[in-house]
């Protein structure tokens, strides 16, 4: 068999509250340049570059984002942003994008990547995505995984545990999975630091798209009825208009749960790549390796005196100042604001 | 003898650095509105007016501030506002003004006035300086200072020392001072404070303009030379420029130093009129009162999670974040900054 042709799937529906005031409702986290000058949607894309022409890169959005997004990223093809009607966690919107490829080309794959994560080991990571391709050749019905390897006893992931070895390459090594584990207290986050059959689930995959698709028959058959409905629209006119009466009746689920979890055939690539998914501010200082006071404030000048480990993020409208350790509340303080009319600044 | 008119002479010299980064270099703290729609400037200004009327209000300031205030404070003639070539205290600030007094009237007394102080009751004050006027028909020769009443253990004032009770007039009384006390460490400060005899050195004072002079020559001979000096160039077209010349070298003291510690016709009247200087932020807390953070952003939403007695300051290119307790520290941050060559956010 050939080896198919890779597509890959941008995944940038994230709302992104936790980087409240930077992330707004209208500039959601992959979004803004919270690391260098680039977007991480932006470092997303030029890290898949190399690998998968713009042609072949489909990013599904929030329909409020998609011109947003058209407008930063002019090297894609306008037609290759999807806009989701809502927000309906990952399975219909990786579903959508499945329809699209189908649509598009017969018998290829696809690789699965959130927007908003960010990879330190870019060559490294590419160097897997070409692995997990090749290993689809052999193996066509299998539903791939990455797992980040753990570096610290994380709470705030979700962890893939390996299964037996089934397979060498050159580089890597590939697992069975054996479940998918939630995300764990401390206690339990400190033994699988120490467990190498422990990884994070970086919601990475890669799959045939008719493996996804007789998948989701299987598993989640009233996704697979609605996604027909999907492919009997998809390049008419009034696609958009049409989606927007299906797609809210799709099962809200996440991938892991809906399909990961319950087929035989998932397989885990173990990752080195220096993965963070920079899911708060308090993340951001461990990305950036910065002691001390986390301070964004691209604007401003910020002056303290005698202060530790505090987050302080000032925009144009807001000031944010919050322990490092309680930086789980940001989300909290945006459902504040929402709850006291002060939208102007969610 | 008739009652002397009373000129009002506002010392508005101050630089306040603590206000950082609301105060700045070009903007210090009498000029910003830190409380009300009022600068403490104009609130001074406005508590004087009803007693004394704008052509007899004379305003001594920094070169760099007298064009700022001029248009700031329109009632005020602009001949009224006194640029003093470079700040040297108040010894040569209200020397230069007793100056401009007796250019303009003979037997002239003068009330003199902090540009930056707090006084919540207004009415209160007047009745006091319509009394310090009345005491100096009586009493010609005296040198007459405001000694605020202590509310708490201040280490952040000056005390006067009061001595043996010398009149007694409808409303308050009048004392010889014993002595001018230097800023106090805590121990002593919570001794004062229980003490009737202590009070806070609110740096107000009246006097006639001749037992003014005549106390220079006494006790500041230099300065009466450079007085006179000044004496001739008022008035002049180029008195500005003659003025570069002279003043710089003034002996740069204190009136109190200077001249009411060195006196033996210095009396004081104890003032119950809610006075604070407004030094620092921590100090601004108190007089609004607020618990908790001090938090001053007139145009940022300011959002904290699980923090306590903070000052948070935020304008348009600045944020600081300090403990009420440091407040002190906010003038070595300018001082730091300097340093550093940032001058654009001083």
């Amino acid at each position: 068999m050939a080896l198919s042709t890779l597509y890959g799937v941008i995944m940038a529906g994230g709302r992104g509250t936790r980087f409240w005031p930077v992330s707004r409702e209208r500039l959601p986290k992959q979004l803004v340049t919270l690391l260098g000058p680039e977007t991480l949607l932006e470092r997303t894309v030029e890290r898949l570059k190399p690998l998968i022409p713009p042609e072949r890169l489909l990013i599904v959005t929030g329909a409020d984002h998609a011109r947003t997004i058209r407008r930063h990223l002019p090297d894609i093809p306008r037609k290759n942003v999807l806009a989701e009607p809502e927000g309906r966690n990952t399975a219909p919107c990786i579903g959508l994008a499945a329809c699209e490829i189908a649509r598009r080309e017969d018998g290829a794959a696809m690789g699965v990547f959130p927007a908003d994560h960010l990879i330190a080991k870019e060559g490294e990571f590419r160097k897997l995505v070409k692995g997990a391709a090749q290993l689809l050749r052999s193996r066509p019905e299998a539903l791939i995984t990455f797992g980040m390897e753990p570096t610290h006893p994380a709470t705030g992931y979700g962890y893939i545990k390996r299964g037996p070895e089934v397979a060498r390459a050159q580089g890597y090594t590939i697992y069975d999975v054996e479940s998918f584990v939630e995300k764990p207290d401390l206690a339990a986050a400190r033994r699988y630091v120490k467990n190498p059959s422990y990884l994070w689930n970086g919601g990475v995959f890669f799959w045939r798209v008719e493996t996804l698709r007789a998948a989701f028959e299987t598993h989640l058959p009233e996704m697979a009825k609605g996604l027909e409905a999907i492919d009997g629209i998809l390049g008419r006119r009034d696609a958009s208009k049409r989606l927007k009466a299906i797609y809210p009746r799709l099962p809200a689920v996440s991938i892991d749960y809906g399909i990961m979890e319950r087929v035989e055939t998932a397989l885990v690539i173990p990752c080195d790549v220096g993965w963070s998914d920079v899911g708060s501010w308090k993340s951001l200082a461990d990305v950036l390796e910065s002691a001390g006071n986390v301070v964004f404030a691209p604007r401003h000048l910020v002056a303290t005196v005698g202060l530790e480990d505090l987050i302080i993020v000032a925009t144009d409208d807001v000031v944010l100042v919050c322990p490092k350790d309680r930086d789980q509340d940001v989300r909290r303080l945006v459902e504040d604001l929402k709850a006291r009319g002060l939208s102007r600044y969610l």
